[in-house]
């Protein structure tokens, strides 16, 4: 009840917060056989750490992620697999002088009506370092994914206004900002760099694009899959809103537009996003987030105390100015785990039920 | 694991076909001591009917909800809500034709590739009478939330691509398209009227408002309120986009923009659309959703058939020319069982971890 | 949250009571393909239904099961199966006089407890009719199952302290005690023309034996198969113990007397009924259940009011004089949801996991 | 679906293997404001490890549980608490011998028939090992039920065939075996003298009294609370039957002899064991459970190899001779977060649905 797994078939627990020990996450319902070492986190794990680029704040947390179950001689076993990440650098007193003001666009406010207090329930629980665990888990989801030919790729496409106009995949891994378009990325930069020194933070739009996937994935009445993306993607804190395809743009469109026409070497044009009546068609799936931008800004804005008392609040130390390009590792990951859950839903449905061989284009 | 149940205290579980003897829920979870008769399910269900307007299909069905369990003397017992609602126009007959060839924009083809059949596995149940049985489930949940002053109105913002202006409550339930603008509502009539004439069929945008919600609803990690939000409202046919508050547009705001300053009084604007880290912050809770224009048009498209042939299908008979205003309802419902459940959560996480009293705008 | 589902794979929920329109099941997750028709359900509801023999109360009820949905030219489809069983006699008022006190033995006492009414919350839930859904669903898990060779048969052991020495299968079925020793079935039917007498009741020892069942089902650590099966029992109001093979009488033996030793051909003994480890291990499962002596007697008993005062109650009216026979399907039902769930875990996961081929004495 | 998991508001998932860094386990749902640290764990992870009495086994495991999340300063935050257990004594070198053979009684033979293998998937669940994690939890659960006055105590009543005829509270804490008769006790040491001679091994029964139990535990149908103590106890491997009150006996008596008649001081006698109709009555809970002999012994004993071929196995080394006593911290731990799930459960109904107050004897 209280929310904190994920997924049905692998579903994964997150605990841990900024404040304790560690985070982490118990992965149950993975299948054995797969290679796993602490080695394959440290690349995923890094894209999320704070302090890479030169606009992200410089905190050095070093992600090391231990293993502490469920894997056997460098296999996994079909146990549950517990990943645990130690906190290095506690940062509660960071923000104690924070702790009687609501700081506007954060969770302060509800956390504080829905507990009663800053530190105790839930406490650490809406901080970003719980996003650490998220992909972690990840990483295993992608290794279920990988051998058998789903890959996901989350970037920018959107940054503080600007908007990528072409799109070169092989911009995306040399790009800071995971930007498919060099031209925009310069814009984009610049942005970032207006906003620094405004003191003010900027948000953006990440898209997802999933290769590889076998028609069949997503339930028909509520686990759809794009249901499913949805809640995954939403549940990430930056996230305000989520579309599949053509998305909000589809309103926009006639039936004749928007249909996508079926030919024999599949569809002509993929406004669906690769997802059908909630089930995925085989072709690339396409899902886009509205990244909301930082809350915490040096700018002086208004605020009340617990007691509800008016005041100014003005945010200093070093804070990222954009969610992006951190929160990419995040989303891929949500993409991940609900994309392996729902392949293994297919493969147990088909094994159960019976159905169609795989196929995708 | 096969997806048709919802929710967590209130758990509602769908079932039936459009071929079958008819389609019903089954609501887990309800409180006790609510008053509830056939009667109250009348004018939802009149609004999900098809062939109310002009536009709409003229299909006559006449929902009835048949209440077979949960209710003794007119009142909720705890026990679980059995709602059944007959079929009175078996409609296999009419798709028949259809079968050999896949829709373009239906769900055809990902069923034929999930089942290998069209009418087997889960036949029927992307047909958009399945709908009605989440409108009856919502009925329950609005009685949940009423008496709590929770109150849940989705209307119609946008039509084929016609924005409605301005916004007037009073407009809304005077208007077939449900439009908070009557001047919009002409162009968007014309727009349908013209649609019509093309045998083509049109999208929109239907915005819903909660007002009365308390702060506090949501859970902290994967069951954000936002999160169980998107999926709810995703897993609904048509809808291929859902935001909160600012939803795309804060992609675009600088933090100071797009934070809502807080004052004693509440929050000075809204763009976070009452959620706040995945909780409810006691203002209003403001969801969109991106209908896609009915795939069914009377223009010739290309698919292929089952062998994977190239064809021409044109589709004849008398379909809906836009999921809204139908929609409407359905939305509402899924919004409403979201809402009940974690407003449950949320008084029993009250009861058992106590929190702050409930405040609301 | 209020327990009126089970199962994970095969997921059943029921629903009804009875004093209102009838009760029934939804059941998620059935495979499709699978012939069902009405007339399936007719045989397994009579053994069921009250005053088939001399010793039951002959009140009349004619179960006819209504299938709803999830079935489609006589073949299950995947989708949800939908079963209704009218009610047809209702017998609110019958039970009327009794309300005002708290029949010994029974749940009265402690449904006012808890929901602080007799008949509103759950009103009727803790019936004997609830049981009637679960037959049903034991009919369509019986579908699954039989095509594999996996038969569950539940038979009378012991009856008012009356053992059956002998055990004929062929006894069985041309029981009415469902007794495979003939000659103690004479005893027992003694024993309960002697309690009818003395207007008092019987309670006994129900035995299952599962053929059929291949190694493998199971889960390692909460979800064992004895576990799930003790669950699956222990939930009929009727049952107040379990055990799995040698059971309690496991605890009288040693090591070397309770181990099956394990030959080329099998286990040479049977003590671990089937199961170690949670996990059936291909030999015969056996189960057994403790049957209580039906609570509704004639004998004058001590009571009490709702307001606490000190009161005699006598039941009046005709009662049946032992849960068995009639729980004997019952108990069957439970076993076989339970399988049916379990077998297509085992199948998912074989799919999914890998793992050796089915192997069965 | 891999069963990793147990409860519904209070949920704890166990991880890890005898062969690995550890074990452990997250719970999800635990109230905030509790009392807790590392210290709390101690005496019960004590009275779990072997080789504490003369009779047990001389392993050395210091159980020391490390609190990784969900307490800060010292109080429960209502966040998921994550206990981690280091292994000490890694011990997969001591059975690599007998790898190539199945032991009787073992579940070797299920785990080969399931996976394929003994070391990858589920390696080390099996492992009495794994109930370490089950203890943790328990404590937890302990401290949730403490504060409402629900007590949990078992006991000892059977071993090697010796019935303890008395019953004295203080005996319990004193006697090795926890035994509540000094006399039985000193017969069933000397049965364990005489079983270790023999080279062979003892079962028993335990028996679980809860006091201070209010009415209204469990749920009507399915989850009624004697359904999920039966699941929770039935569950742990050593575990072949239970029974609830009178259990087996129950079914040689007579309704007039198994009612508990009702004063107004309450029931006169307890054959209900404190449920009825599933849900708690007020009075003591009384559970047995039958523990069979430890399958690890000196004796010599048939049985095959992976290829089928028939072998002898002779157990060398240092094994327990009984389960008892150190399966009865386990029983207790399952009992107490069963009981701490359902106590949260009534709790939050009784918010949502109302109900009576809490009342017990």
């Amino acid at each position: 009840m209280a929310g904190n797994s994920f997924g049905e078939i692998i579903r994964i627990t997150t605990y841990g917060e900024s404040h304790g020990k560690g985070i982490g996450t118990v992965i149950d319902g993975c299948p054995s056989g797969i290679i796993l070492s602490s080695e394959d986190f440290e690349s995923e794990m890094a894209r999320r750490r704070p302090g890479q680029g030169a606009f992200d704040t410089p905190r050095k947390e070093e992600d090391r992620v231990e293993i502490l179950s469920g894997v056997f001689e460098g296999l996994t076993t079909g146990a549950p697999i517990s990943l645990f990440i130690p906190n290095r650098d506690a940062r509660s007193k960071t923000y104690e002088v924070l702790k009687a003001l609501f700081r506007p666009g954060h969770a302060d406010y509800t956390y504080f009506m829905k507990y009663g207090h800053f530190d105790f329930h839930g406490a650490g629980r809406y901080s970003a370092r719980e996003t650490a665990a998220r992909v972690a888990a990840g990483v295993v989801a992608g290794k279920i994914l990988g051998p058998v030919g789903i890959r996901v790729m989350a970037y920018t496409i959107e940054l503080g206004g600007i908007r990528a106009e072409s799109f070169d995949m092989n911009e995306i891994n040399d790009s800071p900002l995971y930007c498919p378009d060099s031209k925009a990325e310069v814009l984009m930069e610049e942005a970032l760099i207006k906003a620094k020194a405004e003191e003010d933070s900027l948000g953006g739009i990440v898209e997802v694009k999933v290769t590889g996937c076998p028609a069949g994935l997503g339930e028909p009445v509520f686990d759809k899959l794009d249901a499913d993306l949805a809640k995954a993607v939403m549940s990430i804190g930056a996230v305000k809103g989520v579309e599949i395809g053509a998305g909000f743009d589809a309103a926009r469109l006639k039936g004749s537009e928007n249909n996508d026409p079926i030919t024999p070497s599949g569809f002509r044009t993929n406004r669906a996003g690769g997802i059908l009546g909630g089930i995925s068609n085989g072709d690339e799936i396409v899902i886009r987030a509205a990244v909301k931008p930082i809350p915490s800004i040096g700018i002086e804005q208004d605020t009340i105390d617990r007691e509800g008392r008016p005041s100014k609040i003005r945010m200093t130390g070093r804070f990222d100015l954009c969610a992006i390009p951190r929160v990419i590792p995040v989303i891929e990951a949500m993409v991940k785990v609900t994309l392996a859950d729902h392949y293994l839903r297919f493969r147990a449905a088909k094994a159960l039920y019976g159905g169609q061989d795989e196929r995708r284009r």
